[in-house]
C-alpha cells in the first residue's frame, strides 16, 4: 500500500479579506511542506470565509475570488512550494444563472468550489454537489450545484474530493465514489459548531469511511463569523473507523497524518467522474508523531465556542474593547467572564448602573465580580437621569420601569461612542424567547454572548467556570451570591423574575418543546405541562418575535438558535391548533 | 365553445388565523355563487396567509391547515354552496422529509398546495412544482415540490391548475400543459408588490396565455404581511392576449369574468398529468358587466402599497394607534401622511421633541404638518432630559448628539408603553443604507413606513401627495418648507445632511449601483462617480449592516429591499475588488 502524507490546515478566515486569507493558506502550506506532506488541504471557502451569503451574487466578488485562487497558485510556486498539491475552498463565478431541478434561483451565479493547485496553476476544480438549504444555510439561494465527482491521483493513490454537505447525503458523489474505487476521501468543510455536534459529526465520518472503504480526511475551518462558530475538529479516520489523527477544536492547527491507502487501479471510470493526475511531491523522510486531540467535555466545548465567537467578532471587526453593564446578576456575570476569557480582562469595561431599586447585595455582587475578573470598572447611578424623564412624561408602571433599562442602554452606547467599545448585551435565550427584556434598553448592544444559552445552562456555566478556576488555583470569577440569589430585573422594589414568569425549570422545558422541538401547543401540554402556563408562555414567545428581529447577534450553540435558524413571521395570529399528535401524511 | 364563469377572490388573510381566513373564503364563495360562477378561486395560501416561513416545519400547523380545508369544504356544503367548485391555496402535511434533486431540505415536511372543493369534499389536490428560493422567498427550505400537473374538467372545459412560480418558469407544469391541451390555465398566487412589477407580471401572464393557447386566470392575495405587500391585481387574459377582466389593486375584490374556452377533447393524457371531473354547477342566467380596473400611475401605486403595508401591520397586530416624532423634516412628514392615509388621522399621534438646536422653522413646520393632517399633537422638549446625561457622562461630539436622538426614542417608547401605540420610525432607505441614524434613537420603533424609499423618492412623494390633495380640494399635508429646506438632523448648530454626506442625487445613484445592481466598487466608479466618494459611501454601507440587522421592518417596494431580500454578513472586511467588468465564466 502506498503511503501518503496528508496535511489538513484549520485556518481562520475573515469574510472578504482575500489577501489575509490567502496568506493564512500560504503560511500553512509552508509548514505542511516542511512536514513533508504530499497533499495539503484547507476548509470550504477558506479563501473568502464562510458564509459569504449574498456576496455570492455580486459578480465582482466572484471575479476577485477566482483571481485570488490563481494568485495563490503563483505565490505557492514562487515560495518554492509548487510541488505540494494544495486543495483550497472558494466561491467561483460569475456563471450564467441557471434553473436547477424543480427549484430555481435566478440569482445564483456562483459555484461553491474546491480548487487543486500545483506548480503555479489550478490543476483541477470540484463544485459542491449537495447544497444545504436548511437551518442557517441558504446555499440553494446562491450556488449552482456541481454534477461530477473529482478524483486526484497522487503517488499512486486515488483521492476523491468532495465538499461538506456532500458527505452527509447518500447519492450524488458518494454513490459515484462507491463505483470509482478511491483510496482516500478528502472532505473540505465549513461546519459550524453546535452543542453535542461532535456526537453526530465524528460518527458520520466514521460511518462514511466504513461504507466507502476509504480513509476519510475531514478538514474544517475554525473561527467566529457573526452568529456562527466553526470549531475545526479536523479528523482523519481509516476504513476500519480508527481515528488516525484529530485536530484540537477552536484554534488554528495543522494536522499532519500518514495514511496507507489502497493503490489506484486503472479500472474504467464511471460516468460523471473525472480523474486528474498530480505530479508526485519530492519524498521527505521523516517520522510523524501522533497528533490525536481529545475534545474536552461538552460544557467546556460550548464555553470555548462562546469565547471564540465573541473574540472573533471583536477582533475581526476591529473593536479595541467591550463594555457591558454589571447588575450583580448571573447573566452579566457570566457574560463578563466569557469576555475576559475571550479578549483579556484589560479589554473589558464593566459599568455598574444602580438605581434606587438595586439592592446593596446586587451592588456588592457587581463589585466582587469586577474585582474577581480584574476588569475596568466604573459606577454610573441612574436615578438622577431617570427621574426627569419619568416626571416630564408622567410615566408609571412598566413604562417607567423601561426608562431605567433604556437609560442604562444610553449610558453604555454613550461610552461606546466615546471610546469605541463594542457594547455587549447580556440577555439569555430564555429571556429572548419570552421577550423578558426592554427593547432599546438592556437589549441594546452589538453582540449578545449568551443569546443562545437558556437560563438553566447559564447557572450551570457559572458553577462550572468557578470550579475550573478553583481547579487551576485561580479566583473563581462569578460571585457565589450572583449564582444563588433569586434572579431579578430590579426595576421595582422586591421584584423577582418569578413574579412574572413560571419557574425556570418549567419555562425552559416548555421553550425547548415549543421552539427547539417545534411542537404545537397541544403537544406541549401533552408532555405534562400546565395548560394555562403553556398558553401564557407560547403567547409570550409569539409576541416577542418583533423584539428578537431587532436583537443583536450572538453565537449559535444549539440546534435551533434565534436568527436565520428560525424564521417566523412577526404578524401571526395563532389560531391553528389541532388536537395533539400530528400524523405523517402520505398524500 | 363552452362558456365558463370564473370568479377570482382577492382575499386578505392573516398568517395563522385559519378561522378568519376560512370565513373570508366562505363569504367570497357566497358572492361568487350568487354571481353565477362555475369555478371560484382564491390565492396561494389564502387559508393560512403567506409567507408562513418556518411555520411550515411545525407539524401541528400543517395538520391544522389540512383540517381547515376539510372543514371549509363542509362549511361550503352546509351553506348551500356545494355545487360551486372552489380552489383554495394552503400548506399541507406533515409529510416524511425528502431530499430532492441535488439540494436537500431535511426540514421540509410540507407541500404548497391548491385543493379543489366541491359537494363537501376535497376533490383534487395540486402541489406547487417550482419553488422560488431567491429574493424574499425561501420555499425550497420549507416545501417538498410537486411533480404532476392537475387538470379539472368542468362544464366540458379543461382547466389546468398551477401555483405562482409555476407560471414564471419554462418546463415543469407549463411544458406538460402544452401537451395536455387545456382551455383555461388557472394560477393562484401570493405575489408581492414591487415598484413597476405590473410592467413584468401582466406581460408575463399575457405571454403565457399566447404561448399555451389558453385563457389565463390569475388570482393574487391582497394585504400587508410584515415587510411584504400583496397587491391583488388579479387578471383574466384570453389566448390572444386581451384582458377580459382585471381587479383593482390593494383592496379585497371578487372578479367575475365569463370566458369562452375551447371544449375539452378526450386525447390521452401525457405522463404526470391527472384529470379530475367536477360536476357542473347549476346554470345561472345573468349577464355580466365588464370589470376591468385600470391601475393608477406608478407613484400612486407605490404610495398605496406603503399605506396598505402600514395599515395591515397596525390592524393585524391589534395596535389602536401609532406614534411618531415630528421633526419638521421631510421624512417624518411623509411618514405621518402615510399613517393618516392608512388608519385615519385620529389614530395618529405626533410628538414634537425640540432641542436647543431645533430651528424655529422646524418647530413651526412640525406644527403646520400636524394641523394640516389633523393628527394628535404634543410637544416634549428634550433639553432638560439630555443635559443630565451629557453632564454625568461627560459626553461630547457624536456621543452627545446621539443622546438627543436616544432620548427621543425613550419618549416615543414611553408613550407607546403607556398608551399601546405602535412606534413608527421614519428613516428612509438612503439613511439606512449609509447608517445615517442613531441606533436605539431615531431608529427605534416597530415599523418603518419609508424604509425602502430612497431620499429622492421621499421628496417626489411629498410633492405628489400635496398635488393629489390640491386636486381633491383638500389641504396639502406636507408643509412646503419641509420639502424645500436643506435636510438636517439638527443635532448640532447649523448642521445639514450634506456636511457629512454627498448630495442626495449622487448618493442615491451610488447606492442604486452598489446595492440594487450589486456592482462592485470598481464598476460603480466606472459609471462616472468620484472614486473617493464611492469608497466613502460603500464603506458606510458595509459598516452599517449591524444597524440594519437591528432595524424595524417596513414595506418592500423595490426589487432589492433591506431585510431577507439582501442577506449579507456583518463581519466583512472588503478586500475583494478586481478591475471593473466581471466576465461570465464558462467553467
Amino acid at each position: 500500500m502506498p503511503r501518503l502524507r496528508l496535511a489538513l490546515g484549520q485556518t481562520n478566515p475573515v469574510v472578504g479579506d482575500l489577501a489575509a486569507n490567502s496568506k493564512q493558506v500560504l503560511e500553512a502550506a509552508r509548514k505542511a511542506s516542511a512536514a513533508g506532506a504530499d497533499l495539503f488541504a484547507v476548509g470550504e471557502m477558506a479563501l473568502t470565509g464562510y458564509p459569504i451569503e449574498d456576496l455570492a451574487s455580486r459578480p465582482s466578488f466572484l471575479v476577485a475570488a477566482h483571481e485570488a485562487v490563481d494568485a495563490l497558485a503563483r505565490q505557492l510556486q514562487e515560495a518554492g512550494l509548487g510541488d505540494l498539491a494544495v486543495v483550497v475552498g472558494h466561491p467561483d463565478g460569475p456563471f450564467e444563472p441557471r434553473l436547477i431541478g424543480t427549484s430555481n434561483a435566478p440569482t445564483a451565479i456562483a459555484k461553491n468550489r474546491a480548487s487543486v493547485l500545483q506548480h503555479g496553476h489550478v490543476t483541477a476544480r470540484y463544485s459542491k454537489y449537495h447544497l444545504p438549504n436548511y437551518s442557517v444555510f441558504d446555499e440553494y439561494r446562491i450556488f449552482i450545484p456541481g454534477d461530477e465527482l473529482l478524483i486526484l491521483r497522487i503517488k499512486g493513490v486515488d483521492v476523491a474530493l468532495i465538499i461538506c454537505e456532500d458527505l452527509w447525503r447518500d447519492g450524488g458523489p458518494l454513490a459515484k465514489l462507491l463505483e470509482a474505487d478511491a483510496g482516500v476521501l478528502l472532505v473540505i468543510n465549513a461546519s459550524p459548531f453546535e452543542r453535542d455536534k461532535d456526537d453526530v459529526r465524528l460518527p458520520l465520518v466514521t460511518r462514511r469511511a466504513v461504507e466507502t472503504d476509504t480513509i476519510v480526511a475531514y478538514v474544517n475551518i475554525v473561527g467566529g463569523q457573526d452568529d456562527l462558530v466553526f470549531d475545526g475538529d479536523s479528523v482523519v479516520v481509516d476504513a476500519a473507523g480508527t481515528i488516525l489523527g484529530r485536530a484540537p477544536q477552536f484554534i488554528e492547527h495543522l494536522l499532519v497524518v500518514d495514511v496507507d491507502a489502497a493503490a489506484a487501479s486503472d479500472t474504467e471510470l464511471p460516468p460523471a467522474v473525472s480523474r486528474v493526475e498530480l505530479s508526485d511531491p519530492r519524498a521527505v523522510a521523516t517520522t510523524l508523531s501522533d497528533d490525536i486531540a481529545v475534545p474536552p467535555d461538552g460544557r467546556e466545548q460550548v464555553w470555548n465556542a462562546l469565547v471564540l465567537g465573541l473574540r472573533d467578532y471583536v477582533d475581526k471587526n476591529g473593536f479595541p474593547s467591550v463594555v457591558l453593564g454589571l447588575s450583580g446578576g448571573i447573566d452579566s456575570a457570566v457574560s463578563a467572564a466569557i469576555a475576559a476569557d475571550a479578549i483579556g480582562a484589560d479589554r473589558v469595561y464593566g459599568v455598574s448602573m444602580p438605581s434606587q431599586y438595586s439592592s446593596d447585595g446586587s451592588r456588592s455582587d457587581a463589585d466582587d465580580l469586577a474585582a474577581n475578573i480584574g476588569l475596568h470598572y466604573t459606577t454610573e447611578p441612574i436615578a438622577d437621569l431617570v427621574l426627569p424623564i419619568e416626571t416630564q412624561l408622567k410615566l408609571t408602571g412598566t413604562a417607567a420601569e423601561n426608562v431605567q433599562a433604556r437609560i442604562r442602554g444610553i449610558i453604555l452606547m454613550g461610552l461606546s461612542n466615546l471610546h469605541g467599545h463594542l457594547v455587549l448585551t447580556t440577555g439569555n435565550k430564555t429571556e429572548l424567547s419570552v421577550g423578558y427584556s426592554t427593547i432599546y434598553g438592556d437589549s441594546a448592544g452589538g453582540f449578545a454572548p449568551i443569546k443562545d444559552v437558556p437560563k438553566l445552562l447559564v447557572w450551570e456555566f457559572a458553577r462550572w467556570r468557578n470550579q475550573l478556576a478553583a481547579s487551576r488555583g485561580e479566583t473563581p470569577p462569578i460571585p457565589v451570591n450572583s449564582i444563588e440569589k433569586p434572579p431579578s430585573a430590579e426595576l421595582r422594589p422586591d421584584q423577582t423574575d418569578q413574579d412574572t414568569l413560571p419557574p425556570y425549570e418549567v419555562l425552559d422545558g416548555i421553550l425547548d418543546a415549543y421552539i427547539t422541538r417545534k411542537l404545537g401547543r397541544a403537544d406541549v401540554i401533552a408532555l405534562g405541562f400546565d395548560t394555562e402556563t403553556v398558553d401564557f408562555v407560547t403567547r409570550l414567545v409569539d409576541r416577542a418575535e418583533w423584539k428578537r428581529r431587532q436583537g443583536a447577534i450572538g453565537p449559535k450553540i444549539s440546534g435551533m438558535a434565534f436568527g436565520r435558524d428560525r424564521r417566523l413571521p412577526i404578524t401571526y395570529r395563532p389560531n391553528d391548533e389541532p388536537l395533539p399528535g400530528a400524523k405523517i401524511r402520505s398524500s
